[in-house]
């Protein structure tokens, strides 16, 4: 059956009308090497797309979605077949979910158990003949009551051990079904209050954690990339893995950074007070890119509002990054994104992501050119000259200490420093954009 | 002579109506075993008491000091014979400066030199017959304007070299006062903007800096400690020393968390997104906890406002931070804090520096209260027992699997949690605080 | 029946351990020429109290509540008949409610009226019966669905009559019920996105719905007061009561400043960027105070926190606020507070409203000490003295010119002003808040 | 002479790599009716351009300018000469200047309005032969010590006095050289604390000295727009004229509104908390736009940044609220914009004046573009249909009462919404955006 009514989008390119076709978006053209398909890795966002009802703290449920009428399993299985139908429609290769995404969680843990295998069965199913990928699932390990001082961060051992077996179902989910990564968003990871926290023992607890998940992965041959993914606040009031320097410093506090990487997301990344593009270079000069969660926030608010990425300056930076990475590798772009709660038209849901989808592809086109322009690279080069030669080489290989530095110091006169140049690089980058289209 | 006119100022008790009293403030009196001097060991911070003159980027200076009609060395005489007669005033056994601070910078790199080095003479006199301390100094790498696009992080090496000149200098200076610590604020240590930025050979630069740095100290022996300064943004659009999370994990990358501690500021803490108490904890679990800008900021204010501390909820859980790392060390609650520009009569200083210690030292009695009473422990001790026994205990001490908290979780039944109890443990804060004054 | 199993709160004075005594709130205590309960006129938020399941956009309700496993119009019985017990165990006067809090919204319209209508039926025996009285009802205009862009500034004229529907019910029941005040708390009034929005249709179409509101408590002869409460987003990206200043102008513009005023609450104050204070002065000099919900907000963090007020500087502003207005008149202190998801037990209902009200309580005394020690009129008068002759007076009385102010300008030597003081005033404010403990 | 050696900047179109050439902005193309150069009236900024010498909080000057070398009345006499150099470069038909901007203040009031008598002496000339024109002028009155405590709201009726003649002086300037308009920006009306300020004296002061502005304009037969700007705060706390809403507020209350209207700038807005556009409507449907202070801010960043225009997504919109109002009138678009302290070689500034002379420029034919393809007009008009016939008609008619409304209510079923379509909206703007490139 079908749910949505609507043939595959197609391209149709920039000078379009058709809110119902892409502009920028071809899966087999060819950018930097690699078809669009295999740069973009796009990915749709189970919860927001299949779950989400829009519901807010001040309202409940509005989404008009053609499951509206079912429960249980039998809601869960619609969902499932909706999932891939506008997989299809929009040419997405790839889908993440959390458990309680697919599944319902029954009465005990063994039923949730229980019902998640059933799904993922079939899901084994629609993914083979579809072709479609999981770009990865994970473990929802905030909703439930019982996590609410946290979950490896729980202040009760019988909590962490419920996140422990859950997240066990996931890895061998993640196995069975060849997901290329298993994400760790720790949605009540953090504190509401210091007052009553035991910061170290909640922080040691959340790594012992990870090191058990980290050793089951290997144990049972999980080849995918392992990512947690920063967020500064909300909901609690403080959550641990913060952004992405943060998250970095607990890493390597416990030896664990050569085991994880970052899963990034653009809203995250205004919240914790960066721009995306900052997230995404102290990541990949670190070798901890992962994996990206496509969406975008609205500066002037102070909560995560996940909307569809439409701003093609921040898709192009990002995707400057990401090339600048070698690409995404396993990872993906995730729409994290979710429509607005007056879009409530199950049609909303694809042009909401057609718009999403051409702004990165377009962003993609743009960077591509700004690489190959070397627009920032000769800049950059010309501005950091100096280390190349006499004091400065001296500098970077090791050689100049305070004494030798303050004798090189005492002989120079008037420092003559370059303009920063930022206005004019702005409007350079423009002209990029906008030469690609 | 004299520039303020005015008595050392005394206790007079909670009772008194008198501003240029104590309250709470009482050198010699006894809390957790130490003195009040010796717990909170204040400190005078030389910009903004001796040298700030209330400009702002809407204004010029108002400030009316006494020494306004001089320049050059004889206006940093002037400041100088100040700084130990307010230091007098106020009982502040120690102070702060960076090198502008003290001496005009001349002409040359050389002129600047030779000016400190008089200035630091006349001052080791002035410490010599006061008894008053060097708590740290630094150096003022971010208000020349070669230090445009930063010091350390400059794209120039002839930049670099000289602001490694001036930290030798610093470091000289440190060893010959007496400092117990020398201190690094990146002033501009950070990016305008990305797009014309070299992040990676930035932040490599910037840690063969504290490297070298941090040998030099060992080659002449001095043993004060070596600490770092975190602030989010300003003047750069963004700092590397972000918060503490950051900048431990920046130190923790290349080497440097054995050699580096942090000194961290409540407003720095604020303009991070985060609580003061936040950030002192975060250094103290990792046994980082160096320093304390003490001032407080103005949290619907987006830039560095510098107030002197008045808020005893703020200073209360300071204190209660500082007492459980086993008191500052070397470090001290330097007043990083600056009169309002309203606040322009010379006495202001004397007033609100009371006010700020009478805040500190009032926390510092409720902190001691909270500890002794074991408010926060007894409750957190509740909240955590059962990683003491059975499962929790083989959580904690690495016996526990995935597999093995797996089987456990399908033999739980409801999971019965606490309350976090927030609301009554800040009512009990208030029991406290207000019992001890 | 008893849900609470608890006795009424005892004022036990400063110095109880006791979390479920008072510390500060004697009801019968004079304080200004009235007694505490008269002053504070402290209400329960039903909704808070009541209704709120501890949900939140990452997670299930988990409140632990006696009537959890009741539904529809037996559910709403359970809760009233709660509701009274808990405003006898707290000693509260009054309470506050809307429309849907109290009964289910049933399959109709029609149902929905019905159904609430047998509530306040049972409602007003509790209400003879205890003598606790009704500081303000409001109708729930944001979450049903049907609201989803706007109750009187819906796009959509069904929308606006049926919201029509729900005030004129609620105005006959407020009359009914003997209410102080009618409340309007515009949830979605305002835009997610000005590019589909008619500004200017929306806001003429709320001023034509307040004057129909306002003709038809008139009609009705409901004398209590008509309140609009501010707020700047959430959930709407822009609301259009964003604050007090925007709310007067409002009200000017369409000529309804005359028959509403304004309720107050000191998160939303937070939220657009202002103190508390800040806007019951704004209100205040205007005439428009009406009513405050008390709470305090997180500035830290950029949502709604609602938290219980437990900060005694703030509650001693706002009480001085309210003591120079003469008092709150028909308004009252409504705790639109919820306890945090943590605290999920209902005993933490009742010690979070403890901890509200003591601080209140104590803020009213300190206000009060402040006002009768004329610490601020006193500093006021002098620093503004310069109004009260010569061309301050002229100046004041209308009889100063460009011209007449400019000949008086050039013939000013050097204008000496007045320091601000604002340090050693805020350390007056503590003398005074702990001299009253 | 030359100072900055280049040739007038030409039109070059989209295709070129030139910095210094123009991509989109053509003074004498035809857009919606009228030139570009009469649709956008740009403007240069006097301080940031001519005076602004690169100091920051953290820093001091390091602008190299031409005239680096001179002082007093020369340097005010080479930058006249420099102004309108760059006028002509950048072809900018307008300038905008406070008085300390274009002349020393001197030992006296009487010197100070002397020195700027000579330089409008020197201005008038320059102006005739050049063709420039004044956009508008305004009087500095924060940046002066005196100004401490505020001008029209200072608490000393002498500072009151002296603002009073610095306005009168502007207005009689502003005749003499035919300005636009006259402008006033509140740098430190507000206040820094609520505890030592008289809040309704200082208001109702302020409108005092609007009237007296006003008369006194109408008396020398001073025929441009009066001014106000608003900002919520920096340099002070709070600042009056906190935003649109408010400041109208304020006019209103003081029934000002019919004499004076806003000058609106970017940051300022998104400082409040607002986007640009939602200023700019604001003050459109209330009649109350005057003009405009182009530049945009980092709304990651808490202060006023005063970034040139660069986003075209935010000039097309705010293009479209203007063309909607029927242009700017005798208002225009001030570049209220400086260049990065990096950014401190002379031809920074003219390349950030291209850069964002052609993002406004593209942003008029984005916008009306949208205008002549009603693609908000015709997706405004279907949503808001229905109260154009039945009750809706009634509602707008002022037919309907609550009574009408309830009763029509009951008879209504399920209520069909229409979606928002926000997402696909954002995507057809970037359709326009890059249609008319």
């Amino acid at each position: 059956m079908s749910y949505f009514n609507r043939q595959p989008i197609q391209f149709e390119g920039p000078g379009t009308n058709n809110p119902f076709a892409f502009r920028h978006y071809q899966p087999d053209a060819v950018v930097g090497g690699k078809t669009m398909e295999e740069q973009l890795r796009f990915s749709m966002a189970y919860w927001h797309t299949l779950v989400a009802d829009g519901s807010d703290p001040f309202g409940r449920g509005n989404m008009l979605r053609p499951w509206n009428h079912l429960q249980g399993l039998d809601l869960a299985k619609a969902r499932l077949e909706g999932a891939f139908e506008l997989m299809e429609i929009l040419n997405l290769p790839f889908f993440c979910f959390h458990d309680v995404d697919i599944a319902p969680e029954g009465e005990t843990l063994a039923d949730f158990f229980k019902n998640v295998d059933t799904i993922v069965d079939e899901m084994k199913g629609y993914m083979a003949s579809s072709g479609r990928k999981l770009l990865w699932n994970t473990a929802n390990m905030f909703s439930n009551p019982r996590y609410v001082h946290g979950a490896a961060t729980s202040n009760h051992a019988d909590v962490f051990a419920t996140a422990a077996a859950q997240v066990k179902n996931g890895l061998d989910i993640a196995k069975e079904l060849g997901a290329e990564n298993y994400v760790f968003w720790g949605g009540r990871e953090g504190y509401e209050t210091l007052l009553n926290t035991n910061l170290e023992l909640e922080q040691d607890n959340f790594a012992r954690f990870l090191h058990m998940a980290s050793d089951y992965a290997k144990k049972i041959g999980f080849d995918g990339q392992l990512l947690i993914e920063p967020k500064p606040k909300e909901p609690t009031t403080h959550q641990y893995d913060t952004d992405a320097a943060t998250t970095i410093s607990f890493l390597r506090k416990y030896d664990l950074h050569n085991r994880f990487r970052l899963n990034l997301e653009a809203n995250h990344a205004t919240l914790a007070g960066h721009t995306f593009e900052h997230e995404l270079r102290t990541a990949r000069i670190q070798g901890m890119l992962g994996s990206v969660d496509a969406n975008q926030g609205d500066t002037l608010i102070g909560w995560d509002t996940d909307e569809f990425p439409t701003d093609i300056y921040s898709t192009t930076l990002a995707m400057y990054e990401i090339l600048k990475n070698g690409g995404l590798g396993k990872g993906g772009l995730n729409f994290d994104a979710k429509v607005r709660r007056g879009s409530f038209h199950a049609e909303d849901l694809i042009s909401a992501h057609v718009a999403g989808m051409d702004t990165f592809a377009w962003g993609l086109k743009a960077a591509h050119a700004l690489i190959e322009e070397k627009v920032f690279e000769n800049l950059i080069e010309d501005r950091y000259r100096s280390f190349t030669t006499g004091i400065g080489k001296e500098i970077v290989d090791g050689k100049a200490t305070l004494d030798s530095l303050h004798a090189h110091a005492l002989t120079i006169g008037d420092i003559e420093n370059l303009s920063g140049g930022q206005e004019s690089l702005k409007a350079k980058i423009q002209d990029v954009i906008y030469a690609v289209r």
